[in-house]
């Protein structure tokens, strides 16, 4: 067999163990937080049927679908004149029944639907699983990345969204970020500014325009919506707002103002309102001062989104969102289970790691990296190194002894490649004296220990 | 859109949350153990380059592989020749670049090859990740399953052999298995076999024939071994090994007398002594008495391993090898780079799953599992309960309120469906006194109870 040179496929990463260190703290926190407020973890299969798939996504979404080839004489039942005519968007569906999931809702979406007897309502779950997309590969964006979903449905009420903020709040803070807002809007807010205008059907329009106030301004903001077919009237009536600022208290205040005439659009505030409410209660009144910000501008997903809205973004690093999602009221329709409400937020993960590295706040030692390496100076020192190494498993520290007495120099290299923090050597001197040496290997200090004292430490 | 009738591609599962508790009880542990082995994790994309995987596996195993179809056009540069004759086998390197991961060892291989400027030898890794073989599913067989692998790379001691028994012991002991056999055997034993009977061609069909023992007796094996081109001289001379007993020293004894004349068959004794000797070492000389069997029948993965091998099977249930592996010398050499050694062992996720459920001896209380609902009886008393979420939430307690007022039954209900064991009562009394009513859900013993000794339980 001729060797070959091995690549990895177009946008697809290995991770080493100092990478998946990084992300294992970044899932494990994640899932012992969605843990802590009772969501429980789900998996669904890599690939689905690929009708459960189609039509989700939209046209383009269909596009970057990983398909999955049919085993076998593939090709045994296709029509001749779809192979002749070379077409080969119409010949997938008969050559191929299987494809790669693309994001983790429609999944969830299907989970529950098929097992709709079996579970209770409200359903509370999370889901951290790999996702696949054929989008052409580029800095920060894979072909395989990580999605963090946590949703429940079947719930109406508004402490749910109270608590997605308490869960977004305490992840990001346990991964040691300090200054980020989680920023908040409402669809029938929205809605009730598109009534507001009289121009309901052009909501679409208007919050695209909207959302662009960051970088274009107000004039521009204005001009686009000129364009779109909104009129100088409409402009004085959406200006006080789009302009809206000061604290969220302000911003309900002239919000309930401006849309006193619209009972979707005093809905959305109220909702808006109650979210405020629970983290009152919940004793994080502080949180409506310093994190969460009622940002009308937000306007993602507005053709799934039903209620709340919700983005997060970190003030710490350049970077897009770090998080977001919001209410939604037909989830499952799309497999037959109508009228099934729910909410849910994700975590980018890719981004989020970005942030720590940028930001140094992984932890320093790997929780699950060999904490010593036990010198290998001459086999004949086995019969009690090995029942060190014994004695220092079972209290549960990574540790291992060089396998093999190689020059000094070599293992010490290998405990500085592998981030070892310490080193033990071990020659007959320490063995009689029961005297150990001890190195640092960030400080190069040197003492000596007991192997009692050497456990108690590294534990 | 019309809805679907959602399904589950064939051979796959969705995990319930119940699920995967158990799974990630499995998971969690034998990673830990492999940390304290100092053993680190890698991951590699769940699709490669397709040339990467083919030929690695045999011709059934390549037409095994679940390939990828190419996006967008990808009929475009097909052969017309080949898309007239429907040759499904030869179009597929055609429409397809991509395929999913068959197991982890070519992965592996492929990651130890392109990172080899980058990893310390002996490098230690272990990998949890999903393969997919494109089988027909059967009862305990998919096409989606787990493999859990460990291996060090770039180390001759038999002191990593020694370990892999440790760690089985460890693995399998922590899951509550009391009963159980590590099986040890060694490729150049075999060699030595066929050599002493002059016959080093027939090491296939000898060991074939061998393996068998246990379903066709000694008999039928010599029936066999005839028939396989073996004389009666030979049998004669095979036979105190193929009935070998007694104890592992008692085995070897026989083995060495055997073994005699040959230079590699003694070798591979000197090996299993020397795993042994380590074992002693460590203070495990217990484990070659009711543990380690040496079991010369056992020839699982000839062709590729090149010393140790190990099988590990459970005495409690009636299971094929819940575990296996051995020493391999060529394992990166399909991707150029010759003559690295390595060993390394796996562990049987799916059954050892079935094992532990069969055995009952999971936790009984799923480590993620929200421990205490709070009953919902009114949204008044929220301004009491929901500070009390906070609190136990802060002293690491999974815990839930039901998100709304609604009837009793239904709340307890859904505390029985999530199998969560305490639901706590707050009523109007409850907040006055500040004695609350905990329900033990599996006793159904109630009882008054305060903040502080609830956390103090519940933690």
């Amino acid at each position: 067999m001729a060797s070959i040179k091995p690549s990895l496929a177009k946008g697809t990463r290995d991770f080493s163990p100092v990478e998946m260190d990084k992300r294992n703290h970044i899932f494990n926190t994640l899932k012992a937080i969605f843990s802590k407020y009772g969501y429980s973890e789900i998996q669904t299969p890599t690939f689905e049927n690929l009708q459960t798939l189609t039509g989700k996504y939209g046209d383009e979404g269909d596009r970057l679908i990983f398909k999955i080839l049919n085993s076998g004489d593939y090709l045994g039942k296709a029509p001749e004149e779809l192979l002749s005519a070379k077409n080969s968007a119409s010949l997938i569906s008969h050559i191929s029944e299987k494809a790669l999931r693309y994001d983790l809702t429609v999944p969830f979406a299907r989970y529950v639907v098929m097992h709709q007897n079996d579970i209770a309502l409200p359903f509370k779950r999370f889901q951290i699983q790999p996702v696949w997309r054929a989008d052409r590969p580029q800095r920060g964006r894979y072909r395989e990345f990580y999605q963090c979903d946590v949703d429940v449905v079947g719930s109406e009420s508004l402490l749910n969204e109270a608590e997605f903020i308490l869960i977004y709040h305490e992840a990001l803070t346990a991964f040691g970020l300090k200054d980020f807002n989680i920023k908040l809007n409402n669809r029938k807010i929205l809605s009730g500014i598109a009534e507001v205008v009289g121009k309901p059907d052009l909501i679409v329009d208007m919050t695209v325009a909207i959302d662009k106030l960051d970088k274009i301004g107000l004039d521009g903001v204005n001009k686009e919506l000129l364009e779109r077919g909104f009129t100088q009237d409409d402009l004085a009536t959406l200006e006080p707002i789009i302009a809206l600022s000061g604290s969220n208290t302000e911003k309900i205040a002239a919000m309930k103002s401006v849309l006193s005439n619209s009972t979707v659009g005093l809905e959305g505030v109220a909702e808006l309102e109650e979210v405020f409410a629970y983290l009152t209660k919940f004793g994080r009144a502080d949180l409506l001062e310093y994190v969460v910000e009622v940002d009308i501008t937000l306007a993602r997903g507005l053709n799934y989104y039903t209620g709340c809205i919700f983005e997060v973004k970190t003030n710490e690093v350049q970077m897009g969102s770090i998080g977001g999602g919001g209410r939604y009221d037909d989830l499952t329709g799309m497999f037959g289970l109508k009228g099934l409400t729910g909410v849910g937020v994700s975590f980018g993960a890719d981004r989020i790691y970005d942030v720590l590295n940028e930001l140094d706040l992984f932890p320093k030692e790997g929780s699950a990296r060999t904490k010593l390496l036990i010198v290998n100076f001459d086999s004949g020192l086995e019969s009690f190194t090995l029942p060190l190494l014994n004695q220092l498993r079972a209290a549960d520290i990574a540790v291992e002894l060089y396998p093999s007495a190689v020059k000094l120099k070599k293992q010490m290299s290998y405990a500085d490649a592998k981030q070892i923090p310490y080193v033990l050597l071990v020659g007959d001197e320490e063995v009689n004296s029961g005297e150990l040496s001890l190195k640092n290997m960030q400080t190069g200090a040197q003492e000596k220990i007991r192997t009692a004292e050497l456990i108690e430490k590294l534990k």
